[in-house]
């Protein structure tokens, strides 16, 4: 029987329910983490939870949990649900309060972990996707941005819209026309053998996998760049991959139907991710 | 005991639940309606049925009941919770799916009504708003900008931050600095005895009141214009006014501490909007 922990029990997932009045339904009032995890342990937690420390400051939704208490509650779901490589969610919602928008009131916050099988992979079939620029604009910059709130219903429209012409992913540009990441993926393009990415500025989340690929580039010695471009550049470069937290590393074969190489600098941080991942962190 | 509509049955409000997995919850890939109730009565029914459906359409969730028999169980709803004056509020959520954010597989919609009290009013102090210019951008213009959705983290945020400084609501402004709209309502001016409002273009939502106001003021002869302003066009104007479902139109006195007179115009479009609420329609 697969469990789920929700405010302090571990429960069977099909019995962890929340109220209507719960503020994550009524407004998306909440905030999320997605993680990999890898032979039996969350990838990267410590990232995660700092992610989310930050976010439940700027929201102003207290995590009911210290982080090394979460991290064994973690493990212990995992262990449970027998999932050795898969994705584990961490849902905080504000909780229940009074109706309206104002936050006054609502004190005892909703935290929830899931565990999900790993996104189904073809080991015959390398995973690449084929990405179209999506005509929907993402929000203008603001403190949220950065952050991974539970607001996707932009990102949400737009992977319809891409699955609909049969591709992979949606590259999301913000009002100005630049290229600021997929749907639920950071995008990375190689330039001179420069690595490139959108700033978070451009209004970019950021992404755990994101963050790490420019570690290992620091340390690889590849120069980094975050210039703010069309998506025709993207069309013109030497490669073009995205990351997210439960893939890592994905290369794109093809943008709005144009066909991309596969660069070696995209080659070499993947196996330096994948080390990375068999070490644990 | 307090009853609450879910998913084809009335229960106790106090048991109605969702999935931790329902994508209202993760996303906010929901929307939702505020309807006033008058005399046991949804004020404004068929106009809030008509943006769901819109709604519905442009974001791809269908609702699990006609018009018709909703507004039966909302009125069934209504009476069994004794509710004359309040607010009946329906939430429309695209249910369960997959994890992620493609919506492919989420093919059982969930439907809530709950009823809630009136916004408190003190009769022997009527109900006047202070206003502050928030800081929070709204999201760039999209198709669901004019929508209902369940995404309103900024609102929240907006809201928080207006009444930790002592103020009633937020004026929110979009990426260009023009005015656009309340986190819980529309705003109109005077000027020159034209009456005011931002357009949807700008960023609002099509308010149910908003509408219904601008009609009453074709019907009275008031001139009406849809400028891009800027807040201190707001403060120069001749009375300010907010609009919303749940209380209908809302003086303005304050606006970033500047004082704000009372416009006669607004006085007859609030007696027009008492009149047709008094008429159920």
């Amino acid at each position: 029987m697969k469990l789920a922990f929700l405010n302090g029990q571990l429960i069977p997932e099909s019995e962890a329910t929340v109220s209507v009045l719960d503020r994550s339904f009524l407004y998306g009032d909440g905030l999320f983490e997605t993680i990999r995890i890898h032979r039996g342990l969350p990838f990267c937690w410590k990232r995660h939870w700092d992610r989310l420390a930050l976010g439940s400051r700027s929201v102003g939704i207290q995590i009911p949990r210290s982080e090394a208490a979460l991290r064994e509650i973690a493990q212990e779901l995992i262990h449970r649900n027998g999932c050795d490589d898969g994705v584990l969610r961490l849902h905080l919602s504000r909780g229940v309060g009074r109706r309206g928008y104002s936050p006054a009131g609502a004190e005892s916050p909703t935290l929830v972990m899931t565990t999900h099988p790993a996104p189904e992979t073809d080991p015959t079939r390398p995973r690449r996707w084929r990405l179209v620029t999506s005509a929907w604009p993402l929000p203008a910059f603001s403190p949220l941005t950065p952050l991974k709130t539970a607001n996707k219903l932009i990102a949400v429209m737009a992977r319809a819209e891409a699955e609909a012409v049969g591709m992979d992913e949606a590259l999301m540009l913000n009002p100005a026309g630049h290229v600021v990441e997929g749907t639920a993926s950071n995008v990375f393009w190689i330039e001179g053998e420069r690595l490139c990415t959108p700033p978070l500025t451009a209004g970019a989340l950021a992404g755990i996998t994101r963050g790490l690929v420019l570690e290992l580039a620091r340390e690889l010695g590849v120069p980094v760049e975050e210039p703010q471009v069309e998506p025709g550049v993207l069309q013109r470069s030497e490669g073009l991959f995205m990351t997210l937290s439960s893939l890592g590393l994905v290369p794109v074969t093809e943008l709005d139907l144009v066909s991309l190489p596969e660069s070696p600098v995209m080659v070499r941080l993947h196996d330096a991710y994948q080390a990375r991942l068999a070490a644990g962190e």
